[in-house]
């Protein structure tokens, strides 16, 4: 009985000729197939898997589960890889694995495969993911192993019947979930070139968006956007949706040079409309819901929490301790934010919340004040003291 | 002979009345008026001032010094307070306070009065910097003293035949400088409220903005801008000219709720067209030009000094070592940025630097590559160790 | 009916002066005393508040209370403002604050009094702590309102009947619970002199410490110490019996000139042999329990906490988002720690846990090694690049 | 002609056996030894180097060259990896690599050699650390490439007539340099076991220290000591000399665990007296030169430089940086410490400075007060307001 190993599969080149050469190898190959929102045709992909000599073929529709138990933190935790890019692929990488190594468990695999090269972040996502989860199962990468040129890689697909991509000539490299698509390669490669329209999928151009802007009223609970302009959605049907609204409004394009783990810099492009919206009015309820030193602490925890999914690192010890502490300030992050979508903007007109902190009685400058303004006077003393020490001590800065 | 206190003079009711008052407590008032960059005509103010009764008026353009010794350090940290404000009024005060202090070491005055109230952060900002400059200087805030409403307010000065504005029912409470305009109150206290187009001045709304997007070329040297579309430009000229450029295409609107240092939540509508802009591409340039250990402890550094400026803690030692933190990691910020301008959108269209770190050999997934894949397993391996441990002892996360 | 005041009540000077003075300015005085640990005879406190004239007087032991909800964060989170003072009198003072509110609020009392100065910590951490715990509480400082100097307060005392202490004379201000025991004044005003004997009270001077040293073995669970040599101890017996063992070995003294909430410096002699011992074998035993990330990334959290609680910041989300974290992080906290006490020396022997991150196999240098040396050069490789891209483009430090 | 390759030779079994490995692979070996304080015997080295088969063998001692350009900083930094380990291998890594890099230029090697194996940090700090000098240079590790066990090695040694250490069984690995020592291996391997007294060699144990203490005052100049009991002495000097006095004293043992950049855990044990007494008395006499914001934020930045020393990135712009705003906070480190001695004690009994920030008149209890403590009273209202605002809106704490 030969040994099995299940392999994520997509369908597309690499994958396709990765159940081959696997099987050369004198491994019986498990195909698993995920969707996590990006809309592929599953039927199409199943069989496709067979038709490549799989053993089996497992489709798995994982968005819910990734919505709910990994996305959901990149909302309340304004997750953002270097204060840019909300973590699209990296955020689904520890999920597949997950799905992959129940596969693995439930087939008795030897091991999981994974399409990605050796350059990237997702072998090390993939590969450290299935360590934390079962260090028992071992890690295979086939495209990195085998180390081919795209042309000898096309070659050895011919030789071996493995039907080629129509659209072979693509010269983007794709990666797409719910929560905004993934863009690289080709002209992108050169960071002084715009992206050409093209490389867009999501998202209008704010030139061709609509003419008329458009206000939403999102609605959260604890953290999470529940229901838009009074309508109740899940979370999945909320992205889902603005996806599309903002994406119509030309909202949610991202260009950013980014320092991979790997050690390289690479220009990625990215859409994101509904991550955009909802991190924007995320971050705008907070201002009235968080108190001040909640509010100037959590962002670095954000920050650790960002690089430690970008790293690969969603199971570990430390994340488990970062997503508590996220949690645990979401409480009071509920009301309504009205948000303006408009060629390419997304501007906040305005924020409420029962459970605002802002305290119109204490900011007014009407004869409603409710503010001590001679504790000021106290307030500076004090606050001013050390300086105050510094400056009698050294003879003051003017005298420099 | 009677103590001099040396007034900041605005030409406004507040401290038109404060000479008055001052004058009335026994001293000399030398009233003191600077120009910031926000256009201000200083013949009037000046005139004004000796007409309320000050026995002197010193009138300072201090606009030069404000962009090369104080803007430069909000372009060169990319300073934000709370990710969101660039610092418009706080970057100012410092500045002003020096040239207060000088002018009352020249005069030989007790002390310096400024017309802040008693809630705010300017008041603050301009005693601490007081403090830090000329220890022996004393403050004086004689409309937070006073504590009256702006109806006795008015009454007082017209007892005094003190001149009203003429729009002295303007609800709003501006400052403006080079850097940006700040505003606050009226309507905007209501959080929930979308902002009313009168209360902008710097910017056309994204909807007003031209229907054609304009694209212009910066060029950074050690992370100062110096020419625009290859013409060269001071750094006072060319704020002044984005600030013209990408307030005509709306660029540069801000609506924020912040944490003041005195306590309080208020709600801040800044306009800083140039800012926006100039933060946008030198945020762009340091993705290619600084390393990844730079561009991740840099922001640390940011987040420190925004908030002691926004504190009013910038003549502070910790201050002058973040300083030099942020100059050393300028030297090779050098290169061009391509930003489109379109209707209140900033987008970065390409960036380039003879000193980029950005390898496109190592990047790219081309026959070129340069990046040695094999590497990756070890990479992987070592990177990947503690996991395997953790999850070897625990029995792995999927095991829970 | 007069309004009631609840006072905390030590039987000193300072408070029994407030009980008359309180009830001077009008207010029914309902006295409390409570003891965190500190070992006062209660007795005979009760009843020299009625004797001065409080109508009420309630006597709580929150000791077990202390330990086990406030005590164990600062073992748990190895907590220690400015990485030295393990937080004595900052720990006890939301307790405290919690009963004196408890007692209000049961007494319908309008507010709270404490005997504090205005130039300490424990005068905000009180009032802010009150301010949380409810807001319609008023706080009242009678030892900072009145203002007199020593002697006045003694002629006050006289006047009244008020019973001096017998030994006026002591030059020191002491605060003791449980936890430690604070010095300051006095002779210890001045940093440059060396803490007279009389300062110390429960440590011995290391020269006068036993000439054996003393070995014992410390068993923590999640976290916290569960037995002493095998003897199961609770954390209150645990510690009392530590503050004896290592007491008697000169362990556990501080000498630290630190930086005050209200913006001076202030020299402080503590006695904490619990404490030391306690957190030394604690965190010793993290360090084979956490994983690099955790032990990395935790002490960012220690820090904050630490200042919070310092500050007078325990009751508020911020903190509890951080217990959270601290908790979170103690699951695998468990095994022995063996560790040598002698004349003024804690000294970790030894740790071992059933959790232990430590692999022998790994570590080792011998023939056992089940490390893969190989997978460094691929580490060496990609985590270097950085380094390498930047050399090749600046041409190398050597060049320089 | 035969390329040349620099190896770093310490005069032990692994470099001696490297050299001939290395002639036997067709290079010319130039030998290079270094001196940085650890006090070996040079010219046996030079000479056995030559008996080995080098074609050269450099000599250099940079001693100094340590003490002043490495060492300095941590002190100045109070530099710790792991709030333990003061760096004492880390820190002479990149000075070795300077040196070998510039014997390699001189005599146009095509790369360096060093005797690292393949599971240790030093491996890493060398490569990376010739990376960074010049990328031109390639490195080799003879002893992680052979991968021989000991007794593989011995043999290869005894047929190439290579001598055998005389100690060959001593248990541990050990590195020294000026700044310390530090021992693995062996029963060190067992973390639960306490280390020998034969694994120490600098100091003695406490028990065997004098009965008697030892006062000695050192004297800082801006962050670095320059005299001991008033006589002046280079940084060197000063350090050899604490190493004997307070290696007598049983002061500097450390028995850590530690976390590898590799991925594992491992047992150390350092002996660092001067260190520990230095790193002692710098911080004491920064509790009262540095002002409270320095203090609190000068951590963040020591920690980040303690992790980019120990992980081989001192040469680097971060690094860079890192030293600048060290040196930048030094400027008043002026000042002296008294220390004392005891049985494996550091005491600090008193500071004083020029520029001592702490203010008696301010900290004072007497009737010498110039604290304001009226503004106490302000600075509570403002400082608690947040709280307050929280309190009242969610009801307090006490009502949960």
């Amino acid at each position: 009985m030969k040994d099995k190993i299940v392999l994520a599969y997509s369908g597309g080149l690499d994958t396709s000729v990765a159940v081959h050469w696997l099987i050369e190898k004198g491994y019986d190959v498990v195909a698993c197939c995920l969707d996590v929102g990006e809309g592929k045709d599953l039927d199409v992909v199943h069989q496709k898997a067979l038709d490549m000599g799989a053993v089996e073929c497992h489709i798995i529709d994982a968005t819910e589960e990734f919505t709910e138990d990994y996305v959901s933190y990149a909302i309340k935790g304004n997750l953002q890889y270097e204060n840019t890019y909300p973590l699209v692929s990296a955020l689904s990488r520890p999920l597949i694995s997950k799905k992959l190594v129940e596969i693995a468990e439930k087939t008795n695999a030897i091991g999981i495969a994974h399409g990605c090269t050796g350059k990237g972040n997702d072998q090390v996502r993939f590969e450290v993911a299935i360590k934390a989860l079962n260090p028992n199962l071992k890690a295979f990468a086939p495209v990195r192993e085998w180390g081919w040129s795209r042309e000898e890689e096309i070659e050895y697909a011919k030789k071996h019947d493995i039907p080629l991509p129509i659209e072979q000539d693509s010269p983007y490299s794709i990666d797409q979930n719910l929560w905004g698509r993934a863009n690289e390669c080709g002209i992108l490669e050169d960071p002084y070139a715009a992206p050409p329209e093209d490389a867009f999928d999501l998202t209008n151009a704010p030139e061709d968006a609509p003419d008329e802007a458009e206000e939403i009223v999102i609605h959260f609970e604890e953290g999470l956007p529940v229901s838009l302009n009074d309508k109740k959605m899940s979370l999945t049907e909320m992205i889902l949706h603005l996806n599309k609204v903002a994406g119509k409004h030309g909202v949610g394009r991202i260009d950013h040079v980014e320092n991979r783990l790997v050690g390289i810099k690479s220009r990625e492009v990215y859409e994101t409309p509904a991550a955009e919206v909802i991190q924007t009015a995320h971050r705008a309820l907070e201002t009235i819901t968080l108190t001040k030193d909640v509010a100037h602490f959590k962002p670095v925890i954000e920050k650790q929490f960002s690089e430690q999914i970008y790293n690969g690192l969603w199971f570990s010890p430390l994340s488990d301790s970062l997503k508590l502490f996220i949690d645990s300030t979401q409480t009071y992050v509920t009301g309504d934010v009205r948000v303006k979508l408009y060629k390419g903007n997304v501007t906040v007109n305005g924020r409420q919340s029962p459970y605002t902190l802002y305290n119109e009685k204490l900011a007014t400058y009407t004869k409603d004040d409710a503010f001590n303004q001679e504790a000021a006077v106290g307030f500076i003393d004090i606050f001013g003291l050390p300086t105050q020490v510094n400056s009698m001590l050294h003879g003051g800065y003017s005298n420099e």
